[in-house]
């Protein structure tokens, strides 16, 4: 309910056409969503194509058919991560239009409407090749809400002059998602060398003290980088989703 | 050193105004951010005003004055966390022209020129009276680098409703610093309503299993609300820093 | 050995129908339970229906049913959490009086009598779809005990509304139950819209910084919600016991 | 707002002597406690006494002064946690109704009305002299909502015969705040012993190994008495005004 | 109550010297400790001298004191651990028959009568001197058990050999308390080389990775040498305890 | 190398008989076992069937044979822990003389000679029956040492009225070894009720902040019952063997 | 690139023989490693043999043949560690020059020119046998490196007399790795006894509260045994190689 | 006892010069460190100036003052760590040949006669000023063992290209000490720019998620740097004393 449906309710409660009852029983419901700035949801579909996303793991292939259907329907993009392969089929027997992204473990859908494009591109830097599921998350993500994307691969402690090489493709970027396990440390050496956001991903990739990707995070957290900024370890739509967002500011 | 450098360089040594061996001493000193890309530095002094922070805990007042003196003669803003009073009178007592500020024990100095205003404005907001100093940090970072900031604090639990009726201000932002302690929940709220980038800042308020600010920074991490990232626990210059880099691109 | 018990032996020896060494015998044994206000078990059965809860994981089927029966000739109502289908199907072939629920992975029986009803309903709040075995076995918990429950699920960030347009529901709670994972935020906005007691439940689903739970139990743990209390990670039966004890107060 | 009021005002748009644009701007700013089911704190109100609570560490004397203030100006019962002796003393001297407690360092003041008198009693049972404190803050917090308070203290592993020996004292609880630092294992031995609820509060009381209370917490999370829940590490006041809460019921 | 006084109550009872409600009343009080295997406050009176003692951290000088003369007028020996100077002089112009124990910061008084001795001796072996504090609030519980005890100080990794020269003192040992913090391998080496029961006191004492005695603790639990057991971290008493218990078995 | 064979040696060396270059080259091998206080496998043998253990888990079939079989022709009690049905079918092959305890998945063979009986019993005591694995390596062990052991099982929350019917088997105990999961109180509950040495066996029996058993571990450590210490989680047979050594002393 | 290569550039463009533009486009890729001192890779590679390590985990058998293949086509020594057996079938299938070594689950070939030899010995010690697959990719590496590797393997508590019989294999070593896990105390007692550097490597070999080798981890770091630093859990290949380095300096 | 002392002892024993039985005596307390290889204490004082380290923290001034003046006696240099100017200035007055360095609060004094020099030199980097305390111990200890030591501070991240402009200083090392605190990255970057043995040391520097060093800790043992290894948090005599040991092999 927007200004316009209240101010109409309201002319309507004046001009007798209802009853003052009626429109307080339809008041009553009113929706945490109509507080006066609008909720994220209705800017994406605004923005034609940001996704909404499922988690798919420990959903069934039959939530994963309804709800990536009922997102559809209303025009949005659809993305369902952390789908195996099994579990992909079984959807995708059902409802064929999605897509499997076995390099990332996704299904998507792209919005009805295509996505307006970003303002420059969006740079997705992997550590090692273990790292790629996570990075790729990351860059189908961005590509779903219309960003261009870039991506440099393979950037380890013995790797950094790629990033050197790569200079023309980095010039242009609006924001960077860098995916990084075991210690963390490229997140912190990119913000230091780039002058737009860089937002740290930290994976589980590793061993031992890794602890499923602590020490990747607590790295990143305590970067004395200024500009970069941590999501959830594994969580490389989170990463794809605010790069893609900055990506269509201004 | 840049491309047109270079290029000059080797036309001095093409043209034998230069001996190579002149020329091999200041390429072996060749500095890493001469690589291509510039160095987050060098763009910040372009932008006018960028401030270079120190880190104030664990230094002396002289090393204070030494690092602030040099920063501010090369044009930079200043800033300075983590300064007790007794500290910062030291400091001042030498160096009058830079400003304390009491709530956030920080002490800074604007850049010689005037920053680049931002695009939008940053909104910081606090879910306590406790957390005000972590807010206090990202307002003054914010506003050294240009950009205007509104502040919305208190917003606790039983204050979701100074949100509502904050709606004209939060409509502009660029990007929101969301400073919480105890659950931290916080930020997960504001960015369900919002569609700009939200920096969480967790902080080290609460007691028993709040663990010194960790219960909030893995909610933070946890939330399942897209656009949301998160900076180390106190880390109010980080959130103020990101918010308005973000606030000064496109 | 309840007072009136006790009054009787002490009369008997007192008129030398018992012989004060055989007095001494009985009081010898005299069980804990005895001491003068009654254990919960006993009050259990008087209160027609509260289940003894059986962990099942790490029991075998032969130990499941043994149990299962013992608790049901003594007319209790049993539950048997944490069985998977396997184990079920084995404990069924044996004893067929159980009824198994896929959704919850838990056996159940109902008491021999009728539970007494609640005083109100209990309502169980499920954040995800994911959190949905974990609220099943609380749901199941609280009807065991005779009382009627209200569930209300996949309400998360962008699904609070759905809490307003179930108002009539909530209404007449005597006590919340509410499921989440992650960030585990949920239960801190229930408490802070609702005045009855509000069981947290913190549940294992999430990746990454979740911890197994951790997370949302340290989430839940520093909420500033008056009225809110957590129980361990994935405990259904535990927060849908203390909703139905609550719910039968009075 | 309640139905009441909002009720009245489509009354009066109905009736012409409010218009439309003027309700608009009224509902424009409805308050998100207003959604139907009443808010907390005005339930609070409602039942007279239940205090709305200001957590004193961190906060200034000032502070403290104008919120207490502002609460009792509204008719609450004013509770103020974490306050040292010097801190309260200058709380005083500006605002001499309030009264300090120096066995749990908080500050109150009773509400404008007498509380509602709760159903039955609360029981607060301490395991240890040093866990006082915290007992005594949920004493206090349950003596303002005006639940009649027990206390049972100091009774540790050698002292379980106080809990026999007040055994009348125990029969009428409507809830019971157990509070143990340590192994914490106090909880679960009254929760086999009672049949109304009880909530645990861990504390911070012990060495080592308790590190901070954790080791009490976890004990109690994971005890198999049912009935039970936890509230944060040394949250007297959680506890209190859950069993408080509780004991207001039906 | 034992078995005697049961049976002359009874007795009673049939002699129609005390009536029934009397004995009832009495009964009823029943103590837990009376349920046929005595408690071991009451073994450790009948044991002459094994103290009660008294945690005395958090507790006022007045409570100290009080605590002490109750349990000295029922004569036990008393020991009061984690006592500073302070506190100490405080209680001591109060109660100045205590002796108060600089080194381990403890007061204690003896038992009235003289304790029984020991069977053969218990070695308490520390492994630095910052680890005295602790072993010497072991010598002082196990002495005043009456158990003989010999020291064996500063056994660090450079000091293995005087075990070797302390052979002698070693060979009648009924137990060893084994006191090292850092990484707290000492009790391992000792278990090694011993046959009688190890008890291993983790301490606190290291720096960073230390954690508080966390590492030690580790290592001791993880320890592959049969015969060892552990306590707290920093729990001299509990191991000197232990070792003065098994040292009067047999 | 004992007192005898060195004396024999510089015996030798004084008569002319052995060179002292020869006596040196066998001095300077002089093992470590040698120092004067025999080692606790040769106690271990003098005692006649104390087991030496072999931790089965990430051992080969070929290797358990071997080093059992090695350990028999020493004259010892063998014992394997960790052995699952599958590995144990395949030692039996090889080395039928073993014994498999499916109840505890545990290998074992008599020593030679019949070991020595204790002074009095074990007594071990489980929690619940998912606790029985542990419990039984404890049992066995002690056992094999020729401890005559008494088993308490399934004494949880609401069972401790058993361990008072079971007061006579209790009296005649050396020690305690009581074996629980989840909250772990137990132990602390049986230490406050005997006055012999409680050795406390977490185990890794709960879910959620069970922690694999470090919230049982915690609750142990922190128990202010004197006379009870604690071995690594699971660890049935470090449990088994403290107390079969109790048992063995004086 | 190297000076001299550098100083020949410039000569060429002094000379005319290279045009500016060139060397421009070869210097604007100037690496990373050419700034003055070189990477170890190139030193690596002049020592002849020090291997490239591939960490298998999460590597696809195609991406193994293939970084192997490359690594190898440099003339370098290839490692790959973390291989299971079906994946390095797979792996020798496409590359049958390739090693495995199925005791540390590695797959390796020599650099093309033999490794230069080590100036001493690195010498392995393994606490058991289940610590044996890491000992094992140490000792690989090291041989792969050039240097000759002595085994001291099964040195546990019960073992240390091996080390005095070892003596004479421990003389010539330029390096120990020491590798265990547990409580982790073998390396202390190593760098206790020699003169050379010891490099600790952690194992998860272990249960219970040795927490996946964080136990062995913390007791390595907290060692009072100077010369002692420390690798990662299960990290053979990082204690080798550093032994190797070791052995190869001077 | 040295094997010439053997040697010396078995010929008086040939001889008839000394009698068996008081042979057996003295060869009864012959101390571990005769095993065989050489003690490193015993090495140390061979190699003139390697120094014994005292833990001066819970220490007092008599003794610290007692074990310097003893090894001092013995010829060692002396090395106090962790002494506030207070507790030095007392040692001071009764022991003036000490040398206090307020730098990184240590006592020192050389060996009687002067170290061995190094091979090399030790290359000492700080990432920022707030590590230097770390830093400037790593840097006396090894300046004590007789080592060269260069430094190199204040290199974070945006300070790299002070490495390269160090280039020659770097070259000759003979091991590197990298001390860093917050995300602790930079010895990752060291370690893969040079070819000899890199020693990691975290320091406590950082706040919030940097858990007093822990998140640099787990960053350096995380590293895929090969050559790398750690020591405790703020240990900087660790990592001196093992690049010291390093720099006199050969």
């Amino acid at each position: 309910m927007n200004s316009d449906s209240l101010k109409q309710l309201l002319d309507q409660v004046a001009a007798g056409s209802m009853d003052p009852e009626q429109a307080m029983q339809r008041l009553k419901k009113l929706p945490y969503e109509d507080l006066g700035f609008a909720r994220v949801d209705h800017h994406r579909v605004l923005r034609r194509g940001f996704p909404e996303v499922i988690f798919g793991q420990g959903k069934t292939a039959e939530q994963i058919t309804a709800i990536s259907r009922s997102l559809h329907d209303q025009g949005a993009a659809v993305l369902v991560t952390r789908v195996d392969r099994a579990k992909a089929d079984a959807v995708l027997a059902e409802y064929p239009e999605l897509t499997y992204h076995a390099d990332c473990a996704c299904l998507s859908q792209l919005a009805t409407e295509a996505p307006q494009p970003g303002k420059g591109s969006v740079v997705v830097i992997a550590a090692g090749t273990s790292d790629l599921p996570v990075a790729q998350e990351a860059v189908l993500t961005a590509e779903l809400m219309g960003s261009k994307v870039e991506k440099v691969y393979d950037v380890g402690v013995s790797g950094l002059h790629r990033l050197a090489s790569a200079a023309d493709v980095l010039m242009n970027a609006s924001a960077y998602v860098v995916v990084a396990g075991m210690e963390g440390a490229l997140p912190s050496v990119v913000a230091g060398l780039v002058d737009k956001p860089v937002v740290a991903v930290p994976t589980s990739v590793g061993y031992g003290t890794s602890f499923g990707g602590l020490a990747a995070l607590l790295g990143m957290l305590n970067s004395c980088a200024p500009g970069l900024s941590v999501v959830n370890i594994d969580n490389g739509f989170g990463g794809g989703y605010l790069a893609g967002l900055i990506d269509h500011l201004g």
